[in-house]
């Protein structure tokens, strides 16, 4: 079942490691079907290289196993949050990515300092706040997505406008309508961060990039004004 | 047409990614034919990897495209304006290289720290200043080639004497007689802006190469006096 | 004899180079068999490329070469005395590696700054104090195994709890039950030191994680409540 | 003649791009045969993948070309005078590789701050002083040379116990009795100049290691006491 859905999904996990994004097995894709409901995951610790088709695990969006023998990613329930409450998403990413990672520690909102931010992201990237010791104690993916969801709605970011987040002390989760678009936009993010550090260890007091510009490119590439590709 | 041009100017492409200038499709190299007065461009999104010679495009320096069944670049107004205002350039590369686009987003002219520097480079590299709201409504792209043309005007900079410029909040341009030379001058740009980088992080106030040494290295590399080479 | 430990070995300390740990041969992984008290180590300074599974030195605990016509490394010293103060440990991991190397060189206890380091480290990882001219002199290889184990002692650290240690103005030692796994966290920690060190440049008054954050994490991987993998 | 020599000379070069240590051909690799008095050095711009050992250019020691026919490396002078001044030297390395030339830009000493330095340099790694003037117009590649010389003789330091120096606003010469040596001596050198900037990062006034462990970890690999490797 879902057999398209599983070789993107594949794909996108043999894509971390492909562009430097994990050590180890630190790092998941999955996607979601919205006919069945149905989300394709990665199986918890399993490596990258032995990784088959038919290791990846089929849930529900209650976490109901609906076809698998291993057990799913330990992140699985962070991401059946975001599936439900950003229902215009796709497919999500999770890595421990060496920058993204690096600003979550800091627990820093990523600025947007020039139109390489903006062509992907149209405003800062948000950090979570901290979680509580009762969210971590109570059910912790879960809160971890619940934490995703309450920035993203205080903010009033549109999470395909700004299709990733920085989770305070941990590390990035990016997402898109397609898991492959998700792993370029945790490319992007892992490239941004590096950039932004860059900037800032050269002028610790830079500007953002203008809100004209930012507009620019942003919508250069997305919407209906687009004249970004073939 | 300009075969031997496409050629180059396909060659300077995939020298981006073997260079590691570029994450994904984010950078273009062009070429000018000053007997056509036709430039040969990358088209717009189009991976390095698939991009053959009948992907490029030909279009006249007022944009019409002569030839080529893709979009050009959507950068491609900066290079038209660059090589009418310096007609001695052939050949244009513009990329969001990790070091040199953080230099464009801290909004720095990059100094001239060195030997390295000065083999290339024969003075600073100098950021434009930021476009404003209008120019970049009016017409973004060709306002930025404005804004590069403007910065070498006003500070009497010969372009083949410093031939690159980084763009503020942006990224960097590089440019040359030839395609293939302005690759590597966007090369030694990226390694400089490294380089800088970590001058800068162990001394902020470290002072620039003197004249003398700049001159002489400059001056063994390039023009009549020069030894350096077979 | 021990050819399944000395296959381990030698695969622990071909994943040295394979993981980017080293320069030229400075590393070495040992293993060690508690049921004849042996222990197996890479001789001294032979390239990884060129080491046989018949180049490999096995020693007694006090250092009697029992099998071996090369020269052990000349750290045996520090590793023996880890097998026998730490009787819980199976393998043992030197390097030089860039990161943990520059921690090692900066005196600083690595601060567990997020989940990353949680996952493997359940508390910071401590650097040594200085070794004294008399420990220098006396026996510098078996003393700075000495203060290693002072340094566990004194912080009452459950070497398992944190299979690493930098040792001041030197380098690191990582360990685990088997050297397959003392060479995985001689990568964590190496990756941890990076992340760490990009964390401090962007705030250096980062806290470290939270406990109840840093006691999910490991719990989640280790003990008898850990859910993670299959 | 000087086959061996040449051989050497030729596989050292080849070794400059295999150990990341030049960019284009930022680089070269001479060897000095003191049988003959003569020394045999890489040609002028020519790229490391297309170097045949008939390129390789031999000179005698006042720079007159007994065999080949290319142009020498324009950095040849600096060669010679080592060569006449270091007369227990027989490689000699020159890059632009990118720590050591940081730290060249720096104008800063390279401190000794751990062992992996200690292991190779027996003191901190000296920074020239500037050239004046006069020197740079009189005879640039010499003078760079004669300062080098000055350097060493100023602070009493034997050029065998610390085989590298760091010209002042240009990069590192790194040197050792043999060519191949030499190239290694480059690499520690690149590598240590980047843990000790990360050194200095983490704390800028981290203190140099205790001679008594530098002298421990120096007369461990070097002289009548050594006692790693085979």
């Amino acid at each position: 079942m879902l057999e398209r859905l599983k070789e993107e999904v594949l794909e996108a996990n043999l894509g971390l490691p492909k562009h430097n994004l994990v050590t180890f097995t630190w790092g998941n894709v999955s996607g979601y079907d919205p006919e069945t409901g149905y989300v394709v995951i990665k199986p918890s610790g399993v490596e990258y290289e032995k990784l088959a088709l038919n290791d990846l695990v089929v849930l529900d969006l209650d976490g109901n196993i609906i076809e698998g023998d291993l057990r799913p990613s330990s992140d699985t329930n962070t991401h059946l949050i975001l599936y439900k409450e950003f229902p215009e998403i796709g497919g999500i990413v999770h890595t421990h990515s060496t920058w993204a990672t690096s600003w979550s520690q800091a627990k820093k909102d990523l600025p947007a300092f020039g139109t390489t931010h903006a062509d992907t992201f149209y405003s800062k990237v948000p950090c979570t706040r901290n979680l509580t010791a009762e969210e971590v104690e109570r059910d912790y993916e879960l809160e971890t997505g619940n934490v995703i969801v309450e920035t993203f709605k205080e903010k009033n970011i549109n999470p395909l406008e700004v299709p990733a987040t920085l989770v305070h002390s941990h590390g990035p989760f990016a997402w898109a309508k397609t898991p492959m678009k998700a792993l370029e936009n945790a490319v992007v993010l892992e490239e941004t961060c590096r950039m932004a550090f860059n900037t800032l260890m050269l002028d610790k007091n830079t500007g953002e990039i203008e809100q004209y510009l930012l507009d620019k490119h942003y919508l250069r590439k997305h919407g209906e004004q687009a004249y970004y590709g073939q």
